[in-house]
């Protein structure tokens, strides 16, 4: 039988590479009782960077946590590693931001209730009183902070108050229209998610699918991406396409669409929540 | 039985939206005993343009073809249609340019001997002499015109010259690496197909494999589409994706790429051959 | 500008394949003022069959739907054609099936708030109670009919006489977990979409995820088909897989093809909506 | 700089899940001076298996191959482990079967010569003589052995010694159309990959095609399986598969599957060849 996720938990790590970083982690785990289940690594001969992703076992930790992560902390310092560790009964979490439009904000919300999304949603968050009653069906918080160009500076405070208030880890853009300050985006670094209805880099900005109708292309694509301080220049996570044809108005292309932003973004959120994702440059690991 | 290829003719036609077009169409063929296999139809409602493909059998003709020919004629001079047709017994010639990777020249040959490609190829041209002996083994003459800065105007000439003695009516550029000039691509309107190795409008130009690997897709694609005077923007005839991570160096995007290149250009090529594409403005009607 | 979908009709047609059939049916719509639009046409040379779609304008119709249709039915008789047509202002009646699964169910209701199928959804049918909450969110009525193997035959007529009663003419099994009968199947021919989660005819009949994990599959599918009295060997609509790998357990495939049966078979009742099914044998045409 | 591959060697893994697997390995090859540059790892909960692939460089190490080979055969003892090590500067040896199709057969000639393939082809074995010009301008041996009713015990034997005599360590069956005995099978144990043309289990045994053309399917596909004394079904490799519709007729569907057929034989060899894929039962694991 598989372990139960109750007893599982996620070492993300991240160094410049050399010898002996997958033995010294193994190491420390195993001499602590903690069993290897996964573990997934990758080197970029390139950036000359070591990426390793472990899911290991605490059913027979001879020690505790703390004492783990301890000695975990000592050899990250020794090769100078970037890490994290996810433990488990710490479900993190979401918060949805979402304008008028309801696919993702459905798509999300339902895989979550079906048990696909390994977190809380304590919140959604709208520019626009639209959406409250989706929200109030699966009995999640609606809080609306209208934008105007005047009010936006402090309407961004005052959202950030809230996530920060509730303990957010991750927010998610579910086809939310307005565009986050740099001082927002700053705030969450890699724990915002956007999903850009086109096949970056193409397409950048405004109204891809008229763009994409106007060229003329023969797919049309969706990608979720890690939001930075550049509009849609962010890391990507996931990208998938689907054919159209000159049979298809721009209102096909917009349909078509929503199929594509919903599952491309589904998978993006799934694999940050199950720490599959790790960010450099402006690039992603994507375990799978 | 299916009709032989040898006795069935396809009309492309295409004219401002009216009322009465297909019933025109249809009444001229039936008239003069063509029986249409075949129709497929596309309006444009935005450009308020009509589209039509027709293939249709010869067997029982009551007239010679110049008589059908000269009936179509004013059934399209009185809608404004433009038009043409493809009769039987005459197949396309198709010119393939290439520098030194042959995969995509190796391709639509194997293809052609395979019986995919519904033409002569009566020439390859290159601006290197390496291909050579792919060209024989295949036994097609094989021109060289090495291109410099200075020379590149003559040579080009040159190459016009060889393409209209030989009849030349279609020229697939089949990773040929050099730039055609306006008034090369001028000659051969709708009739030069280009593989670009990326998924344009993303990562036009120079490099697009080492663009994606520098902005982390996790897609790369290829597009076959029309030459035209502006690099890379033509009408686009079909594109394909695959998908990668971030185990993909530069030269795995090469080699997965190589595999997308041959199948995108081999689609176009076909479709292009069957007389199956139309071109209006920088958009392209495929009919399936 | 595009015509109003409430001024356009589609008709259908099948019939053996002779000289004549595209002319005939252009004039008899010319000939009353119905513009085509747009018309797609399928010769199977393999069993000598013909068939055409065609969708025209009522804007400028010189006589009334009557006569236009009593012209058809000359024409149609004359050929031998098999044949129906869809006026504007009639949407199709569609009833949902369903068990315990919600994930199709949320997925065409959804669709059909967004705008995608044209259609009426007066009733859900259920043979359990779980999912009334959805259709009560949706304003949809919910009939529940238990089935045991004893009461199954007169639930079964007690169904039948609801749909007819509400004027049904379609049904779509969305993960509805009972085998109909083949009276039931009889009475909606070529009416009633199932959607199987395997690609067909891989893995016919129970636990098709369990089957194809067993297997050690590398992709998994789903099929749209019309439902026959055999169960399983309908009609194809629609196909589709997706990738799976070593590390999917079967709930991993589950999850998967969830994705899969919403999209395949969303796609099949949108394309049966819009009047671009034909079946002919054990086969369908589906015309873009 | 990536280190280059004569310097790389790779250890394959599979035995029993328990704990202390993957720091038994790290540990005797990072004492060792081997450095990791790759670690993909798997444990099916199911079947309680281990699995590992270890890519690792040798320019560092502090013994020679045969004692770290010998430390790795202690902890491959302690632990049950079946494994096996790929030193460099020892290519895999395939031998190509071909029957008349030369689409397979160019391809992986084409591919090899591109270097996508790490091996040395010796030899083709073909029951023709047609391809016999193809092996000719490769430069690689050809060996015809017809084969009757009568003569293929006879024959088979002759195949096996050309083949143990030449030190061939993987046989690929390249549309080979003949069903090879238990006895040859059991001779090179998943070392021997069969390319069928279908989306296996679906449209088992000879002409898939014309079954997929009679079942009306929506999709083809062809998957790369290891041959085993059960006909097609053998541990599956991978699996692709091409969308087909009603226009297509069966040699449109022979057309389509050639190219599905190529790519999924070609990406099934290479990773056989790259040490990528184990056999558990009736299953692979392919790590990336």
């Amino acid at each position: 039988m598989p372990p139960s996720p109750a007893e599982t938990a996620t070492l993300l790590v991240c160094c410049p590479d050399r010898p002996g970083l997958v033995a010294g982690l193994a190491q420390v785990l195993y001499g602590h009782g903690a069993n290897i289940l996964d573990s997934d690594q990758h080197t970029d001969p390139v950036a000359a960077k070591f990426f390793q992703r472990i899911r290991f076992e605490l059913g027979e930790l001879r020690t505790d946590r703390a004492t783990l992560e301890g000695a975990i902390r000592e050899v990250a310092e020794r090769f100078a590693m970037d890490w994290r560790i996810a433990w488990p009964g710490r479900a993190k979490r979401m918060a949805l931001f979402v304008s008028r439009y309801d696919h993702c904000l459905y798509d999300l919300l339902l895989r979550h209730r079906a048990g696909e999304l390994a977190c809380e949603i304590p919140l959604i968050v709208s520019n626009h009183a639209e959406l409250e009653p989706v929200a109030k069906q699966f009995d999640i918080a609606f809080h609306v902070f209208p934008i105007t160009r005047e009010s936006k500076a402090r309407q961004e405070e005052l959202e950030r108050d809230l996530l920060r208030e509730r303990g957010i880890d991750l927010v998610v853009l579910a086809r939310y229209m307005q565009v986050l300050s740099g001082e927002f985006v700053a705030g969450w670094p890699a724990q915002i998610i956007n999903i850009h209805h086109s096949f970056l880099p193409a397409f950048i900005g405004g109204k891809p699918y008229h763009q994409a109708y106007a060229r003329g292309v023969k797919l049309i694509g969706a990608t979720a991406h890690y939001a930075t301080s550049d509009l849609d220049e962010g890391p990507i996570i996931e990208q998938d396409v689907t054919r159209c044809s000159h049979r298809d108005s721009v209102s096909d292309l917009v349909r078509k669409g929503r199929d594509l932003e919903k599952t491309v973004l589904a998978r993006a959120v799934r694999w940050h929540l199950d720490d599959r994702v790790l960010v450099y440059g402006n690039k992603t690991v994507v375990f799978d």
